[in-house]
């Protein structure tokens, strides 16, 4: 008789997004005259820019001849699209970074839950708390995390690194060693983030225990401050002990298109195994590729029409974060987040939990927004709105708060 | 210090078809006026069909403008798209497949990587032999197959079924009870399948013996002869112990473009565990859904003008595939599949092995195929040759190998 993996029941409840998505619809459904406002899951509204749509259809056109068709594409992604991600990413910044250590795939979402794959199951997770819950989650699945404490809604065998307003949301280097660092700056869901000091902190610590860092630098397009770094690999050392992994969900709104990116190095090695081989290994066995059309529409990115439009969408979402951000403020919330990243977090009034404070914006002002501690026990009290609304809605949404 | 899975390092070489790839770049750079014919990957080589171009090419338009752009899609897919699948490939054959049984994926490739997953490492697989080699390789990096033979190319805890001309390439029922059972047909790589009686036989066996039926049917549309079932859930009491990987490579020439399905009936239980409930969790917390894009090409796909389109492509391989079965009869070679698949598979002439056949056929034909040894040790003295070539070059290469 077959068996189950059973570490996928020691899940608590259903995937965070899933289970706001069912509130809200039920909400709905109670109440099918309410006009509710998303600022939940960080998913995008504005549509894809003028030069990736023309690289979409320019594409679509060449698979509908023989001679320009495209099967399988290569195992690493296209070579046009890896040349653009060291170039532009990487080499322009000073970051030692080659195409050939570049993957690419169908986003961050499937490359952050599957990286864990390739080390053992015997090894210990730090996170930072609150975190994405996908990183916690998918070492769950694989049964590196121990048993579930729900009182204290944290895992035996994971290491916690509060990020609370009383350390700036930096967490601190921990004091149990851990083996894999999962770190995400500019953060979500806190909307913080680090300075280029701070992370070369990380890097040499990283190196000096032998951990690897999983750097998620999917919200890096929305660093404004000087000193904050837009990649790990700014920093020295980071070649040995960091894997990065990019999202273009955010900087060009492809959370519909699906396109993602994660950097091996291939000086980061187990002895003499290069990590490297091992991702070529699952890339090569278990995946197949994103789109051509899509790779495409990802060089497009990279381009000098593309960037100028991009960067006009990226302004566009964080005026949003400054309309939230201030209008909360004037509205007497404690704010966070914002200047560096598409995310607020607040801390939530009147002594109400990240769960009430969910339903009470839902019932009282039709706005969705994401509980903290849906991200981690140092996640209540706090509340995550997004600004990756139309404008009109953002402005809407902050209205209704402020009438509260 | 962190540590690796080695369970990777157990993998002999690399993935099948990175290794033939690197072998034919070698060849060709070695030998650049070369022109070489890749009968050897199941990669297409037609255009995509014009009602498939259509439909990208409006949900592009729709990605460019707010009102009509799309962001994350829902966990399974969009409805759009399974209650098409649900009814063409499902109701219409009279099987009892509701579309939220319907998980759309980027491909079968990944599912079929990715399914075994939500098993017990404890499970038992059994394979066919030969196989298409993701089934075993994503087992062995799970750390389910034991250790590897390399005398026998066999690993010690998976079960084989061998698939030779002496059994007409129909497994027998293993005399050794599995948990998880790996079938395909139409067959990748032989070409040959089964009838529904014998199907029916797989389906009460694992009932019986409480395994389940991971059922790969990549190929289906491919089928010309009656009673070859199009679907495992074509016999009685599939819904208990069968899941179904389908792909949109070969039936609609997706290979660069990414669409598959996998299906899981809610019927299918380990106790009062559905399975569904498992997939359905991975699928939300590692996965983030194909493309909006993609998905709108996959419904067009099910359209009246889509189906007519389709046929005409499957045919013109299937005018390939006769090609090559006569073309290698008239010479002499002993030939099977190719009547219900697009894959051709033969027995190596003069005693050579399959590798020994692959190079021979390389350096005198320039013609690339894939050797059986490839797919499993019973693949040994055979070799795959695939219709998935242009005709003209299918004619081209058949006339070189008929002059060896």
């Amino acid at each position: 008789m077959f068996k189950i993996n059973d570490n996928y029941l020691k899940l608590p409840g259903s995937y965070l997004f899933s289970t706001i998505a069912k509130k809200v619809a039920a909400f709905s459904e109670a109440h099918p005259d309410a006009s509710i406002i998303r600022l939940g899951i960080g998913d995008v509204t504005q549509p894809l820019a003028p030069v990736i749509i023309d690289a979409l259809h320019k594409a679509v056109d060449e698979m509908g001849h023989a001679e320009t068709f495209h099967g399988y594409a290569p195992d690493l992604g296209y070579e046009f699209l890896r040349n653009a991600i060291a170039k532009n990413d990487y080499q322009d910044r000073g970051c030692d970074i080659r195409p050939d250590e570049i993957f690419v795939s169908d986003g961050a979402k499937c490359d952050s839950s599957n990286i864990q794959e390739i080390f053992s199951v015997d090894n210990k997770i730090a996170v930072c708390d609150p975190v994405y819950p996908v990183y916690v989650d998918s070492n769950v699945m694989a049964g590196r995390t121990g048993t579930y404490d729900p009182a204290a809604e944290t895992w035996s065998n994971v290491i916690y690194m509060p990020c609370t307003a009383e350390n700036n949301f930096t967490p601190e280097l921990p004091k149990e060693t851990p083996d894999l660092i999962y770190l995400c700056f500019p953060n979500n869901p806190t909307g913080t983030t680090i300075t280029k000091d701070q992370l070369q902190v990380w890097v040499d610590y990283a190196n000096r225990v032998g951990a690897v860092i999983i750097y998620d630098a999917a919200y890096e397009a929305y660093i404004s401050e000087e000193n904050v770094p837009h990649s790990v690999y700014e920093c020295q050392g980071a070649r040995t002990c960091a894997i990065e992994l990019h999202s273009f969900s955010k900087n060009a709104g492809f959370t519909g298109t699906r396109l993602g990116y994660t950097v091996v190095p291939k000086d980061l090695k187990c002895g003499e195994v290069a990590l490297h081989s091992l991702w070529a290994r699952r890339h090569g066995t278990k995946y197949n590729g994103a789109p051509y059309i899509i790779q495409r529409a990802g060089e497009a990115v990279y381009s000098e029409e593309g960037k100028k439009q991009l960067k006009k969408q990226v302004a566009y979402y964080m005026n949003n974060a400054r309309i939230i951000y201030e209008g909360l403020k004037e509205s007497g919330y404690t704010v966070f987040g914002g200047v560096n990243a598409p995310y607020i977090w607040l801390k939530t009034p009147d002594h109400m939990d990240s769960w009430q404070f969910f339903d009470y914006l839902l019932e009282k002002a039709n706005v969705v927004g994401t509980p903290g501690s849906g991200f981690g026990p140092s996640g209540e009290g706090y509340f995550r709105l997004t600004a990756f609304g139309s404008c009109e809605n953002t402005k809407a949404a902050i209205e209704r708060i402020k009438k509260l």
